[in-house]
């Protein structure tokens, strides 16, 4: 007997009839004789009209406020969900976010998990039913009830996975498990079987939609053994695990991409100590999420200074940047630039240094050049112009042969 | 200052325009210098909407399942009119019902409030907030979500009112008050400024649709003053409050009717003890409301049983009365009649002996028979023939001389 937290995400749970399809997936594990803690977020779009509602009534809504009223998603479609487990046979409970004792900070709509304590879950699963926990959401020190923002619902799952000591951890989705690259742009990419937290964490925060970094960060710190697989098909997904379980080690594990992020230029920046400190101060004050920066060596006192962001942060940035480029007599913002980022993954570059020549090389060879480089011990990421991108993608892809 | 406790119903709260229209009102009050706390229920159809979902997973789902799913409805309906009022400038704060403190008994769908624990209600409204609480729903001793069943929010609304020792229970609904008859079939029927509890619980449970007896009776049992008013108009309504507050005693309250139960007759049964025991044994297990019951003297050892019951029950309870019709010793089950019950309700009735006899005569002149009848001492019941009903209401209103 195992104990599975199984996680289905809003277009699983989508309709009357998707929520059926779940309850049979989730009774065919029970039924096989395992305990199920079962993780669901809020139904299809619940959660967007929640949103637009809130703002036909405010431009600003009160955040404690927004919490209580996005979490009445989570709680029809876990009370659904129990409904329709019941109706095959096997006794199942629904509890909040609450009731299954996630303790968080107070920060509204971006709370984080401080604590769990499941008792009521564990309860539930010692007398052979399923438990349901609502995703995304907990309750604060002040007894107020949080949101965990983005990314909420698996977060939910791999901590209470943590929590409950559970065997595995699995996050049902619309794909089939982590692949080498986007099958959409790299048709012949690979299924990967396994894949090491540090190496998912560096595809998911370049791009690779699947987790967010957030969550196999928390499976990481707690060694929840995480298997991303599809709600459709039965057939094995990919594991996220510890780097020793991973036994045969390839030098790579995939190629990600993100075509989300612009790159600005302040050009002819006097080159004098604090003037870097005071632009990203600037941007940081108002949330603007810098992710690259390059700034090029000096010449005649004046340097260039670029950086990327995500596009979506442009209309805040603008009159910052205007304004900060007067003040520190650079020449001007250069406009801001699409660019997009191809990122090459892999926990074997530690031991193989020749790796980020052959992906400069297999840039090279198909014509495309270099804006930006930044790596990570197990991460090499390139800026190069956007409708450039999936050739990119594609070049390194073959290049170290990924393609299955 | 005083202490006002709010309800509005789910069409008050049925569009985000709406929404804003409680919100003003609410403000309104709070601005005008008194303590605010609201009890709202699930915006217009989101009840019926679940409850739809609910029965395509399931045809009889799990009571505390569909208890969680449908306290989502006040949950999103009380945090968007907390924005909204936050909106207007004044500070709001949601409570659910578990954090309102309203604790239940077990009985999932329709469970009894044992306790209320206003805590977080009364730091709320001593910070100078509008307090808004969940209306039909509670804790129950075993932690779970529970809801009060019909007329829940009306519940909460006067139990918290009790429990908050509010200066007075006010309920917003569409319409103006309560009336000396139904202003659709008495046109010149008179809003009453005051009503005793005893005489609104008569009118309540023969027909009077503005408020269920459940609520009068919390109210009449903790002295909380209940204002039945239009959220439409600001003028007022219908004060219900204890008989000693009414200065001025008129003899009748008002003329309530319900068209909405049957007249079954057993005839020619055994006139034998425990022969009617166990016909109304039988129909009390199957959970069907029998109301009146008359049983004719008896004629050579064979008598009649008739009595009243609610049209919708009829298909569960003919095969019970045609078993039970063949085990005594019936000749048959007379067919089922659809009837009117028109009813009187007064406190002066108590001390005025000739009202039940002005009543018949009214009756009698408007050449409508009477087929049973039934009282207490603030009431008379007679039930006609249902096509005859409304003829019946007017012309005991007329005798009276009720109309404005």
């Amino acid at each position: 007997m195992a104990l599975y937290v199984q996680k289905f995400g809003g277009t699983s749970v989508g309709s009357a009839e998707r929520i059926k399809n779940v309850a049979r997936r989730v009774v065919e594990t029970a039924e096989a004789g395992h305990q199920v803690c079962v993780v669901v977020s809020a139904m299809g779009k619940t959660t967007d009209e929640l949103i637009d509602l809130a703002h036909e009534l405010s431009p600003d809504p009160s955040r404690r406020e927004m919490d209580m009223l996005l979490t009445a998603g989570e709680r029809i479609s876990m009370a659904l969900l129990s409904i329709a487990i019941i109706e095959l046979g096997h006794d199942a409970v629904s509890f909040t976010g609450s009731q299954a004792g996630i303790l968080t900070d107070t920060v509204h709509g971006k709370a984080r998990i401080l604590e769990i304590t499941p008792t009521r879950v564990v309860e539930a699963l010692n007398d052979g039913k399923v438990a349901i926990v609502a995703g995304f959401q907990g309750v604060s020190t002040k007894k107020d009830v949080t949101t965990l923002g983005r990314g909420g619902s698996d977060a939910t799952a791999v901590a209470l996975a943590a929590a409950l000591k559970a065997d595995v951890c699995e996050v049902y989705t619309d794909v089939d498990g982590v692949y080498t690259s986007d099958p959409r742009i790299v048709p012949n990419a690979r299924k990967l079987a396994k894949i090491s937290f540090e190496e998912m964490l560096e595809l998911a925060s370049t791009g690779a939609g699947v987790m967010m970094s957030r969550s196999v960060e928390l499976g990481r710190n707690d060694g929840v053994r995480i298997h991303v697989r599809s709600s459709l098909k039965s057939t094995e997904g990919t594991w996220i695990v510890s780097e020793e379980e991973i036994v045969e080690k390839p030098i790579i594990a995939g190629v990600s991409h993100d075509a989300s992020e612009s790159k600005i230029t302040l050009s002819r920046v006097p080159d004098q100590p604090g003037i870097a400190a005071r632009v990203f101060r600037a941007l940081a004050d108002a949330e603007i999420n810098v992710d690259m920066i390059v700034q090029n060596s000096s010449q005649d006192g004046k340097t260039d200074i670029s950086f990327t962001m995500p596009d979506i942060e442009m209309v805040k940035a603008d009159p910052i940047l205007d304004a900060l480029s007067a003040e520190i007599g650079a020449e001007g913002v250069r406009s801001a630039e699409p660019v997009g980022k191809v990122s090459l993954v892999g926990a074997g570059m530690r031991t193989h240094p020749g790796v980020a020549a052959d992906m400069f090389d297999a840039l090279s060879a198909a014509g495309i050049n270099i804006a930006i480089i930044s790596t990570s011990p197990i991460r090499i990421s390139c800026v190069v112009a956007r409708e450039q991108l999936h050739d990119a993608v594609r070049a390194v892809h073959d290049k170290f042969q990924l393609g299955g």
